[in-house]
């Protein structure tokens, strides 16, 4: 339970429907919510961490608020809080991945969540794979902040009352150990880095091909935007080395 | 005037102090104000076309918020309400550019403002050029708000109260007329559309091709992101063309 009592269920009902799931016609899919949702938490994120004692620059405000209004780790956070199980969902492969995202989650959480802060585990061994979140598990984290705030009246008290248990613990590490986006960082060490054009392969997922102080680094991911991240991952590993 | 009166004159001149101006040693510069006006006015106008009796669906929820929380639309807002007379800012070149733009402005300030939110005016001339918004005049209209709302002890009232006046009229006038994103559109109506790798200048200007319909279309731009859409705007004229 997460701890709110909704005065008019459609709310939460709406907020797991998925547009796929054509049998609910009377409240719709989670969209709306997840649009509203998603505002909502920006918003309240945004304030907690500019207020912070910490008064952190600009660009680490950036930093954290991109790595804490975030879609896959929302995602990782609806599967920690079991979101997933009242997602209604029409699609068995779809369904298929969120159960296989749900167990590779449950085997290894905290590597899981803190990997996604892009933190760099030294025991981590070279085959441990970046784990993509599906959307999906990401968008009902946000509709149901979305459903909260409606039904309690456009509450913001309301949804961080739910919601600031849940994030808690990211919040608080994460305000002392500000994570550093690896593209940034890589950008920072030496400007003359660069992705070369993304190549999309016939399974549509994508090859980046990436330069960083001379060196070829290569990421594979379901789009150009996680296969960048993913190689940056690669060479950002070669200056926490070096810093050590 | 904006019609808010700051208990701490402060924070009204931190909102106009860019980083350029050290002479001012003592409250710093404006950009962790508009990290934080950016939040507020995102959740605020957010919620005010969630709340819109048409109840938009995401893909339109999704266009307007993109077009009214946009750096492009605030920096005209700040030349069309003075917010720059009071910049501080220590660039001959940066604020000529601003004077430039500021003139431009004056001289069609609605075409620039509709222009932004890529109507297709059947009058535009051919060489009607896109005009480029200097970043920082969309930063200081955010970090205002930032300013507002600190001084005001956290209050989105007392934002909105001085802010709603100023968007106003767009927000009337694109919830009646959702834009659409031009490079959404030609997706929409060629899922073969197809932009091809940016070509950077020794100006540092940036030229995209894009292929639509068989057919090529060039946009240059100060970013990879301009040059996509003024290639876009052009091509999108082609589909509206079609549609008279």
């Amino acid at each position: 339970s997460i701890g709110y009592s909704f005065k008019d269920k459609s709310h939460i009902v709406k907020a797991f429907t998925h547009s796929s799931y054509y049998d609910n016609t009377i409240t719709g899919c989670y969209q709306r919510l997840e649009f509203l949702g998603d505002a909502v938490l920006d918003y309240l994120i945004t304030r907690y961490i500019f207020e912070d004692k910490k008064e952190f620059n600009p660009g680490e405000l950036t930093d954290l608020r991109q790595a804490l209004v975030n879609n896959s780790y929302f995602g990782c956070l609806a599967v920690k809080y079991c979101f997933h199980k009242y997602l209604k969902y029409l699609s068995c492969t779809g369904m298929g991945i969120i159960d296989a995202f749900d167990k590779k989650f449950k085997s290894n959480e905290k590597e899981i969540i803190y990997g996604h802060f892009l933190l760099i585990n030294e025991n981590e061994t070279e085959q441990s794979e970046d784990v993509e979140v599906p959307k999906i598990l990401g968008d009902i984290f946000e509709s149901v902040a979305g459903a909260i705030y409606l039904d309690s009246g456009f509450s913001l008290d309301a949804v961080w009352k739910v919601y600031y248990p849940l994030i808690k613990s990211e919040l608080e590490y994460f305000s002392e150990n500000v994570p550093l986006h690896p593209i940034r960082m890589l950008y920072e060490a030496d400007e003359k880095t660069k992705f070369e054009k993304a190549i999309v392969l016939d399974s549509k997922r994508v090859i980046v091909n990436l330069w960083f102080r001379g060196e070829l680094y290569e990421g594979e991911g379901r789009n150009t935007k996680f296969a960048k991240i993913v190689a940056a991952k690669k060479a950002v590993k070669t200056i926490a080395k070096v810093a050590v």
